[in-house]
C-alpha cells in the first residue's frame, strides 16, 4: 500500500477542516492510499514563524507561501483553502507542477479564471482537479439524489431551496475576507450560493440554463443607519469595489425544463447555517434541511391522508455508512471525511472524482449569470455546461 | 340594534363557509348589526329545485339566479362565491343595486374586470366592497403584521413565502372549475397565488411593483404520459383556452425596495394546504406556517446562540381573541368569522373594511404582471397600487 | 323532524362552548333532532339579573338556579357545566326528572358521588348520561384508536402520554375554582388527568387496574418563597382542605397487561394546553400532539431507515369530516360540535352515547387510586371497570 | 509535554469509538498529554490472529486477552469496552496494576460488583476511575445543566425523560450480547437506562432516592407468536437466566424533593436512538432531544404568548466549542472526543474526572432498585449516593 503526500495551502478554518477530515478518513476506513499531511503554508508573504501551530498539523512542515509548497516533490495532492480570488493561480500552478488539486468552493472569483482552471484541468486528465462541494457527501442528500434518480418522485419539476446564514447581520463580521468583494467575489452568491446551485443541479440531474434574480447588499443593513442606499454600501466595502450581494433570490430554469427558486442570504436572522430544499416531482416530493441533516422526508402518496415519510439516514446500506450501527447521526464534519475517502479512492483507482473543475466552472457560470441578472434585470442565459456525471451509484 | 339582510350567490364550498361564519360571529360576539341570511342562489339557469338544502341555509330562501337575489330589497349585503369569471358582472350589478358586496378572491378573471369593479366601488363610497383575503384574519398572521409594523425585526427586506397544495396531482381533480382556465383565470396563480400576493404586501407594508416568474402547467404533469409539452397541456384544458398555471415561482420587488420569492403550486406533494412565509428584516425574522396556524416564530437576537422564539397566538390581547381562555387554538374556519365580525362592524360604523375592491384589483394587477412575466420573460411592472391601509391597530 | 329542548347549568367558559357547539352542529349537519337552547342558569343563589347575556344564549331564558331549570318540562337535555363538586346532585336530580344529561368532566369530586351517579344512570337506561371527554372526538385521535384497533401497530404494549398546561405558574390563577380542592377535587389530576386517563384507556382498548404515582402541589411553587413544604401549601389552599395536585406523574397497568406513563401538570412552562401521547405496539407506534391536532404519526417499518409517516387527518373518509374539502384543519372547538352530533344522534336513535356515567365513574376510580398511590406510596388497585365499548366504527 | 500509553480492552463497536475519539481529541485541541494507543485485545481466549485489524488501531499491538494488556508497563490508561458482566474483574485488576481506567457504562452487571469497583477506586485516589456516560458531554446537555444550575428555570421540580430505541423489535437482534441477561444485566434498563438515570441526576443536581416501575420483556414481543407469557420469554433468553427488561417505565424521587418519569425502551418503533428530556422548574422549562442534538429549548415567560426559545448550541462560548465557527453542528461522535479531552486533562492536572466509579455505582444502585421495583412492586429505596460533583463550570 502506498502513501500520498498532502500539502495544505491556507491557514483558515477550512484548512483545519481538511486536515482533520484526512485523519478521520484514515482512521475510519481501510483506505487504498494513505494520506500524510507533509506541509502547509499561509499567504505568500507570511513568514513561517507567523503560521499557527495546530495539533492537526503537528507532523507537517510550515512553509513560506504556496510556491515553496508546490516545489516539494513529496507533495502529491494539494488542498487550496485560500480566499476565492487566489484560487486560480495556485490551482493552475499546482496542476502544472503535476499535483492533484482539491480546491475549496467557489472555484474562482471571475468566470475567466474558472474557465482557465477548468481548461488546465482538462489538459491534465491524469490529475484530480476536485472542487469542494462537500454537501454532496451528506448521506441524506445523496439518498435524496438517488431516490430522485430512481424515479421515486416521478420526473423532478421544481426545486425550492435556500442557503441561509445570519452572520452578516453582525457588524463586526464586515471586516472578514468573506465580506470583501475584492477577495470573495459575489458575496453570499459566491460563498454559499455556489453550494446551493451545485446541489440543485446535482439533485435535479440537469444544469441551469437561465437565471433571473434580485439581490441586496448586506452592509446597507448592517451599517449604522443603513438606508438601503447602494452608494453607502459600496463605500462600506471600500470605494469602487464590485458589489457583493449578501442576499440573493433567484429563479432558475434547468436544461430539462424544470424550474427552481433559490434563496440565498447571510442576513437571515434565525438561521446559523440553514441549507434546505424541497424537490417536487410529478409523483412526489423530497425535503431536506441541514439543521436535521440525518433526516430526509419523502411524500409519495395521499392514501388515508398520508403526507410525509421520514427517513433516518444512518442505515448500513445508506451512503458512506459502515462506521457505526444505525441510529448514530453524522454531522457536518463527516461530509469532509466522506469527501476525502472518495477523493483518495479516485486517486488510487484512476477514476475521476466529482465535482471536477469543469463542474465548478459551470457553477461559476451560473453565479455570473445570476449577478448579471441582478444587475441588469431579465433572464440571463448560463453557458450550457457539460452533463453532470454522478460518480457514485448508491442505494 | 338593527338587522342586516344577507344574500349568498353560489352554492359551492365557500358559500357554506360564509353562511357558517356569519352564524359563528353572531354567536360569538355582541355584533353591532345582526346578519340574517335571507336568500341564496346558484347559477343563473339553476332552477330552485336543484339547489342544495343545507342546514346552514335552512332559514334562507332559494332563488333562481343572482338577478332575482339582487332585486330583493331585504338584501343589504351580498356574498359573491361563484367561479372567478362571473365575479365582475355580479358585483358591479350588486353595487349598482345599492348592496354592500363581499366578493371571494381573486377579484376577477381579467384585469379589465377588476379595474371596472374597483371603479364602480369607488363611485359608491358608502357601500362596502370587500374582497375575501381571509388569511389576513389569522390571528398569528395579524400579530406578525403588527410586529413588523412595530419594528420588531427592523425594516423588512425580504419575504420568502409559498402557498402549496397537492390536489392538482390527482387527475380526477382536472374536471373541476378551479382547473378550467375559462372560469378560473391563471390557475394556481389566481386561486392561491392571490392570497400569497395579498399577504406579502400586507406584511411588508408595501405594494409589489415588478415581477419575474416561471411557471408550469399542471395538466402536463397529471395527464397520462405527460411530457411537459405545452400543446398537450392546452388541449387537455380544451383547445385554445388561455393557459392556466398550476405551478408558478415568482420574484417580486416592492415599492419600498424590499424583495420577495413566492412559490405557488397545486402540484406540491406533501402539502394539503400549505401557506407559509418568512419575513426577514435588518434586525430579525418572522416565520409562519398555516399547518401550525396558532404559532408564530420570531428571531431577534443571537445571544447565547438563541435562534427562534415561538409564540402561541391565543392570548387575550391577541387579535380577535376573547372567546376562549389562552391555549385553545383557532383554525381555518375561524378566519371567516373574524372577517365577518370586521365586515359587519365596518358596516355599522361606516368605516371601510379592508381589503377593498381597490386592493383586490391591485393584487390582480400583480397576477397579470406575473402571467406576462412567465409568458414573455423578464421583469414586468405591476401597476403601482394605492398605498395599503391597514384597518386594524392590533397589539 | 323533532326538536329537543336544551338547558345549560353553569355560566362559565364551558357553558359557552357547548352553546356554540350545538349551534355549529345544527348548521353543519342534517341532524336527526334539532337542539334548541331554551334556558340557562348560574349558581343556585345567583339572581337572574346577575347572569351574563351572551350572544350564544340570546334566545334562551335565564333562570334562577338549576332546580328551576329542571322543573321546566320543555327541557329534554341538560348540560351540567358547574364546578366538579356540584355535579353529582344536579345530575342525579336531572335524571330523576327524566332529562337526558351531559355532564362535564371529571364526573364527580368524590368516588362515592361518581358511583351514585353511575348507579342512577343505570337505573334509567332510556336516558343518556354522557360525560364530556371531548378529546375522543378529535378526528386524529379517533383515527389513532381505529388504527390501533385494526392492528396497525400490533398489540399495544405501552402508552407514554402527558397533559401539560402552564397556567398554574401564574399566581393570579390561584383564586379560581379549578385551583380550589373543595370544588375541584384532586387538582390537575382531576381536571386534565381525567382526560388523559380516559384517552389512555380508550386508545389501549383496556381499563387501568393499578396505579403508582408521585405528585406535587402547585401552590408551593407559585406561592412567594414557596419551599415545597406541604404544610405551607395546605394553608395556601385554605387550611385543612384536601390536597390538590398540580403535578402528578403516574405509572399504570392495564387489564390486558400493557403499561403506561402519564404525566400531568398545570405547572409546565412552555405548554399552554399540551395533550400528547405515543402508543407503542409490537409492530409499530402511533404519536399525537394536540398542538398539531390534525396530524397523526405512524411508525411501522424501518425499511431504508424510515421512521415515521405523517397523516393529515382531514380526508373525506376520516372521522367527522364531510364539512370541508381535505386540507382545511379543524380545531379544539370542533370536538364539541362532533360530540354534540353524536349525542343528538344517539338520542334520536336510542343508542347509547359513550363515554357514559359508568365510564366517567371508572375514570374517577382510577383518579382516586392515583391519589391514594401518591399519598401512601406503592401500587394501588383501581376497581376493575366494565369493558369500554367504542360506539364508533370509523375508518 | 508527555505521552500517555492507552490500551483498549474489547473489539466491539465502542472500542472503535474510543480509538477514534482519542485521535480526534489529539487533532482538535492542544492536549496537555498525548494519548497513544499501544495495545488492544479481545476476549481472554481470543488468539491474536482473530482480532480485527482496524485502521483506528493500525499502530497498536494486538494482544491475547486483557491480562497481557495489563502487564504491559507502557499502558497508563485502560479503556474497558467489554460486555457488562466482565467489567468488574478487568477494572479492579487494572486499578491494582496502577492503570487509570475508563469503563464503559453501565459500571457493572451486579451491584456487588459495582460496589467493589467503587471501593477499589476509592483506595487508589491518584488513579482516574471513569465511567462512560458520554451524554454529559453533549454541548447542549451541558448548557441545559448550566442553565438549570444558574437558576434559569427556578428550582427544578420534575424531569420527564426517555431513552428509546427500536432495534429490539428486530428478531435477528436477539442473538447479540446486549440481549443476553447473563452478559448484559437488566437489558434496556442497564444498557440505555443507565444513561438516562445518570443524566437525570446530573441535570437535577440531586440523586434518586426511590423508584417505582413497570417493565416488559422484549423477547415476548419479538419472538414469533409472542404471547406476552414470561415463561416463554425466559426460555427465549436461555432457561433460568435472570429477566432482562427491554421496556421499563419508572417513577423516581430525588433527594431534593423533585420527581421524575423515565421511559426506557428498545422496543419503541420510530426511535432509532431517541434520548430526550424536559426539565420543569418553578419558573420555566428546558427541553432537549438527541435527534436534534445541537438544539436546546427554554421556556421562561409567557409574555405575549411566548412559549419556547430555541438555542443552537454551537457558539464559541458554549461547552467544548472552539473547533469550528458557530453554526456547524457536532454529533454523537464528538461527545467521545469531548470526553477524552476532559479525561486527559484530568490526568494531566491531577483533577478527578467525573463521572467516577462512585457515580457509576450509584447509578447501578438506582438500576437495581428499579429492577426490584418492577419485580416486587411498590417504591424501592435507592442507596443514597454521594453528592454529585460537577467537574465543569461552563457558560
Amino acid at each position: 500500500m502506498s502513501e500520498i503526500g498532502v500539502g495544505i495551502v491556507g491557514t483558515g478554518f477550512m484548512a483545519r477542516v481538511h486536515a482533520q477530515a484526512l485523519a478521520a478518513a484514515e482512521r475510519t476506513w481501510s483506505l487504498p492510499v494513505h494520506p500524510r499531511v507533509r506541509a502547509y503554508c499561509g499567504r505568500p508573504d507570511s513568514p513561517v514563524s507567523s503560521l499557527p501551530s495546530w495539533p492537526e498539523l503537528a507532523d507537517a512542515q510550515p512553509l513560506e507561501g504556496w510556491r515553496a509548497l508546490l516545489e516539494d516533490p513529496a507533495i502529491d495532492l494539494c488542498y487550496v483553502c485560500t480566499p476565492n480570488a487566489s484560487h486560480a493561480e495556485i490551482c493552475v500552478r499546482a496542476l502544472e507542477a503535476g499535483k492533484h488539486v482539491f480546491c475549496e468552493k467557489p472555484l474562482a472569483h471571475r468566470l475567466t479564471d474558472s474557465s482557465r482552471m477548468a481548461a488546465r484541468a482538462a489538459a491534465a486528465p491524469a490529475l484530480q482537479a476536485a472542487v469542494g462541494f462537500n454537501y454532496r457527501r451528506v448521506p441524506a442528500i445523496d439518498l435524496a439524489r438517488a431516490m430522485i434518480a430512481a424515479g421515486d418522485i416521478g420526473a423532478p419539476r421544481h426545486i425550492c431551496g435556500g442557503y441561509l446564514q445570519d452572520w452578516g447581520l453582525d457588524r463586526s463580521a464586515l471586516g472578514i475576507w468573506r465580506a470583501d468583494p475584492a477577495q470573495a467575489g459575489y458575496g453570499a452568491l459566491s460563498d454559499i450560493g455556489s453550494h446551493l446551485i451545485d446541489l440543485a443541479q446535482h439533485l435535479m440531474g440537469s444544469t441551469i440554463v437561465a437565471v433571473a434574480g434580485t439581490g441586496a447588499v448586506g452592509s446597507t443593513l448592517a451599517a449604522p443607519g443603513g438606508s438601503g442606499d447602494r452608494s453607502e454600501c459600496t463605500s462600506a466595502y471600500g470605494g469602487a469595489a464590485p458589489v457583493a450581494y449578501d442576499d440573493a433570490a433567484l429563479l432558475v430554469r434547468f436544461d430539462n425544463g424544470a424550474s427552481g427558486s433559490l434563496d440565498i442570504s447571510r442576513l437571515a436572522s434565525g438561521h446559523r447555517n440553514g441549507l434546505h430544499f424541497e424537490v417536487r416531482g410529478c409523483e412526489g416530493s423530497i425535503a431536506f434541511s441541514l439543521e436535521r441533516m440525518n433526516e430526509l422526508e419523502l411524500s409519495v402518496t395521499r392514501a388515508r391522508g398520508e403526507t410525509w415519510r421520514r427517513f433516518y439516514v444512518t442505515e448500513r446500506d445508506h451512503p458512506w455508512q459502515g462506521r457505526w450501527p444505525p441510529g448514530h447521526p453524522l454531522s457536518w464534519e463527516h461530509t469532509f471525511a466522506n469527501q476525502a475517502l472518495d477523493l483518495l479512492t479516485a486517486i488510487a483507482t484512476d477514476d475521476t472524482f466529482h465535482p471536477t473543475f469543469a463542474d465548478g466552472a459551470q457553477v461559476d457560470g451560473v453565479i455570473e449569470a445570476a449577478a448579471r441578472a441582478i444587475e441588469s434585470g431579465g433572464w440571463q442565459a448560463a453557458a450550457r455546461g457539460q452533463a453532470l456525471i454522478n460518480n457514485r451509484q448508491t442505494v
